[in-house]
């Protein structure tokens, strides 16, 4: 069987500090900022040389949270994408899902700046995990990807936003005294609407679910009147 | 340095015998169709299932054609964009030259048909040659991936038709007397509009080029009035 060996070139540092919780797909976050740091032997500021004529990039990137299981030699031909609750299968090569033969994501994010010297590039939207590593950055190159009137099949709409947010009193009080804590509300906010759990459970306003945002540990539950932040925590 | 071992999971077949002439993005030769096989033990018809909902697919591809140089541990920070003349160069991150640290290609192309049985997918504007090996497939889901505002920087619009293509009688007479001749001239025609050349280089009338299409030779030159096909033979 032919393989190819491809190096880690870079990686994503991004608020999320696991996968959960990201929306599924690049740009639905609007105040979700990471930044590609390139690695040596790729740290050359002069790669990057141009780049900031672009307004967006793609990454070609690994889901490398995802190894545990069907990925690889241990493939599936048919997952459960979220999108359709996950109830109703689908052959992999019509889906996003990372679990897939080749572990490969591909995410257009759109450039904020471009910080050559220090091999750095800030961007918004990325739908990548903090420390995931990157195979490729390519400029959109929007005559040729971009495609205004393709048909987008079972994915044909972004998410809804399918969940009212509410705060209790404690993770209020949490985010009003944390220097960060304005951006903390939106991207959680941004992330419990499209309703980020891995496939539509129950809603049992017991059970707690936990992401790991910003260095903090994210506490909700989800009721059938939306999801509520329980509380805020030192990760 | 990290790495990531991918398989080939499938092939693409294109009258394009060589990367020689094949116009250097998706979705720009109108006439290109192309096929993708599923290659064992990725050939599972289940795997294709729901793909047909879609009108676009990305593929993932390898620069397996450019193994010889500036690749992989041979790469170079720096490199010249053909649509910038071949004299001017740009980091490697903001073009989408094949000469990269990882020798990964990213196409858009259009799906005719899914032969799912077959494990096979027709499709059309495929900017890879003959043989090409895939690492992936993916859905293309326009909210995600169609961004029609997006700044291109050098590459803000579809290269100009440059060129005008003529025929000699010798070239004339070969293209009638093939079944597939009329097919022949479009993709002839649409490729040496766009000057495939590998940089401006000076026309110089007494130079021949060589491509290979539909395993057939195609020779021609380029005058200051346009190109001329002056013969096809066998490949």
């Amino acid at each position: 069987m032919a393989t190819l060996s491809s190096h880690i070139i870079a990686r994503l540092h991004s608020p999320y500090g696991d996968k959960f919780g990201i929306p599924r797909q690049s740009g639905l976050s609007p105040s979700l900022k990471a930044e590609i740091e390139l690695l040596p032997p790729y740290d050359r500021p002069e790669a990057l040389d141009g780049l900031d004529q672009f307004s967006h990039l793609w990454l070609i990137w690994v889901f490398d949270r995802n190894r545990e299981r069907n990925q690889g030699d241990d493939w599936n031909p048919r997952v459960r994408p979220p999108r359709l609750g996950g109830n109703q299968k689908l052959g992999v090569f019509a889906t996003r899902s990372p679990f897939r033969p080749n572990p490969i994501g591909l995410s257009a994010v759109e450039i904020i700046d471009v910080d050559a010297a220090a091999c750095r590039i800030r961007v918004a939207g990325a739908d990548l995990a903090d420390g995931t590593a990157i195979l490729d950055i390519k400029p959109y190159v929007p005559y040729a990807d971009s495609i205004p009137g393709a048909e987008g099949g079972f994915a044909r709409y972004a998410p809804d936003e399918v969940l009212a947010v509410a705060f209790s009193d404690e993770a209020t009080t949490v985010l009003d005294d944390l220097p960060d804590g304005d951006l903390l509300r939106r991207l959680i906010t941004e992330s419990l609407t499209l309703d980020p759990r891995p496939s539509f459970h129950d809603n049992d306003a017991e059970r707690i679910y936990h992401m790991r945002l910003a260095d903090r540990e994210v506490h909700f539950r989800v009721m059938d009147s939306g999801a509520e932040v329980v509380g805020i925590t030192a990760a």
